[in-house]
């Protein structure tokens, strides 16, 4: 008997439409530059959201694009914001992401690590006064395809309940690792059971969750997504999770300047910035063996771990391994959009007067 | 109702003596001396075991000392072997740890990495041809006592399934991180359920587990740890502890140039060298913020956290606090020894011809 697999689907039994990421990067684009995002941002940001739906995670995908163009409307997002750097030495850097979008932010740190770390083997960047940066798998992936591992984690606000508490305190704390190879193998992981948004989802989509992700407002497990916003989520495994997502506090928030656990403004509450922070490193591979080596040692540890199977019909998946199937088929074929999520950006391409997507 | 922890115990009914950790510590050197270890790689290894009784973990303390005494005769242990340095940048380093006693290697690379990261603000420093090092935890923290973040994982002998398979083909492969503090903040956690140990220790001492811990042979869950360790120990929390452990077997294993995967050797297969892997990292707060300004927000999230109690009787601990207490409480009291580990350790002594435990 293989071992059930515990990822959390996020089905979607009747896409309203299904549109080619092209299309709906232009979308989004175009949309944010109606509401004041000059292009270069909007670019990245609709980038972002647009990989994530062609890697399966619609939760952080283009159904945010509304949340971000109200904050840009309510001044919680400074769409003009460019980061900077704070201080620095030639390993380690503060960016500043002054309250614009964390995405220019990610990519920013991304071009910083990447270059100090050419030149000095390992760097180590934070920044501060941040904002949501989507998923953080393609930024750790840009600094794989430059031949380094790419590390990186951030901070959020309260979501999480301690173990041997029942108040949400700790952000879903998501982390994130790169290897070069032929494709990057890439772990991206909320150290809560779930993000965050995979129960907005669920609520907006009218489905219900599973027993084991969250706890009410009264500390008690619930399957209602509502009630499970209102609560808390749970910690990935108990109180290995719980560690985890202290640890990410520490480098993303303590380390970085940044808000701290309640301090940290919600995406959803448009009223003020963020504030949330981000630790991001690189290592370049070529310090420790020759690239040639690495890549023949980790086809090694590759198959042993495919042919781990035990002859059954599963398939054994690399970290990343789903998301990276499901985006080469997702740029063929098209992304799928959920009803609810079709129906809200015909509304908002009407407000701000684009192109219907 | 607050979140109940899933921390595993090891419960322990009835001790058949109690032992004062120095007491114990010079036992396990002496023990070691008699068999051929130089003095001060009996020293290092000694403290290592200890260390873990005095934090709670007697899975991986003294109750290990009579399979390295096993290595040393058989010669899968090189007990005068040195690390050697075989490559080095200014930020980054390659140690070989020769088939000696991982401890040693460990500790060796702590001081290159505090060396290192003072000078250049963070160091990482890989290390290959090790062998079993005990808990992370005092090693980190021993980075952490010099105003360093410090951070280290480490690979070992095939003991998880992957998900989606029902082999075992990773090792339990442990993580660890310290944050300086006034007494410093740490995690160190393996990637599985639970440690491979705390079932060979349920099954020396005759306890059942519980029923999520590990499969057996077949891949069926199991409560009998004999049929567990013939099996396979099940990732923490399914594909997310399972992406854990492969990120730490391609930074231990794949980067550090050691055995891979099914490559590693057991700790109680004596008739080889384990050749696993370790990768360490340290990082100099004062590279980002003053220490006092780090100090005063890590104190901060402590408060935040600590405060999310709910009003309930319940604690919350931060990462390693429930050790750091037990381990005041037992330099205090002594360590108390389980029956069978006791005995153990008595006929080792005679064998050996060292002054009883």
């Amino acid at each position: 008997m293989p071992i059930p697999s515990l990822r959390p689907s996020e089905s979607m039994p009747e896409p309203a439409s299904v549109v080619s990421s092209g299309r709906l990067c232009r979308f989004a684009a175009e949309v944010l530059l109606r509401s004041g995002v000059p292009q270069d941002i909007a670019d990245i940001v609709a980038w972002s959201l647009v990989e994530a739906d062609l890697r399966g995670h619609p939760s952080h995908g283009i159904a945010r694009l509304p949340v971000f163009v109200q904050r840009v409307r309510s001044g919680a997002h400074d769409p003009q914001a460019r980061p900077k750097i704070l201080a620095a030495s030639r390993n380690t850097a503060v960016v500043d992401a002054a309250n614009g979008f964390g995405h220019v932010a990610a990519k920013f740190a991304v071009e910083l690590a990447v270059e100090k770390a050419g030149e000095a083997d390992v760097a180590v960047v934070v920044i501060r006064r941040m904002q949501n940066c989507g998923i953080l798998a393609p930024y750790v992936e840009e600094i794989a395809f430059r031949g380094m591992i790419g590390a990186m984690c951030t901070n959020g606000a309260p979501a999480v309940a301690p173990v041997g508490g029942s108040k949400p305190i700790l952000g879903t704390n998501p982390l994130a690792i790169s290897f070069p190879f032929v494709e990057p193998i890439t772990l991206d992981m909320s150290t809560a059971v779930v993000a965050r948004d995979k129960i907005t989802m669920a609520l907006r989509e009218g489905r219900k969750i599973p027993l084991d992700w969250a706890l009410d407002s009264e500390g008690r497990p619930t399957i209602d997504p509502g009630k499970a916003l209102k609560g808390s989520l749970l910690p990935l495994g108990g109180h290995k999770g719980f560690g985890l997502a202290v640890v990410v506090e520490l480098l993303a928030g303590v380390l970085s300047g940044a808000g701290i656990a309640a301090d940290v403004g919600w995406l959803y509450t448009t009223d003020r910035p963020q504030d949330s922070g981000c630790c991001m490193a690189a290592l370049r591979v070529a310090a420790f063996m020759r690239e040639e080596e690495f890549h023949d040692r980790l086809t090694r540890m590759a198959t042993q771990v495919k042919g781990a199977g035990g002859g059954g019909a599963c398939t054994i998946n690399l970290p990343g391994e789903i998301e990276r199937r499901t985006r080469v088929e997702r740029l063929r074929e098209g992304i799928p959009l959920h009803a609810a999520t079709a129906e809200t950006l015909q509304h908002l391409a009407e407000e701000v007067g684009a192109k219907p997507v």
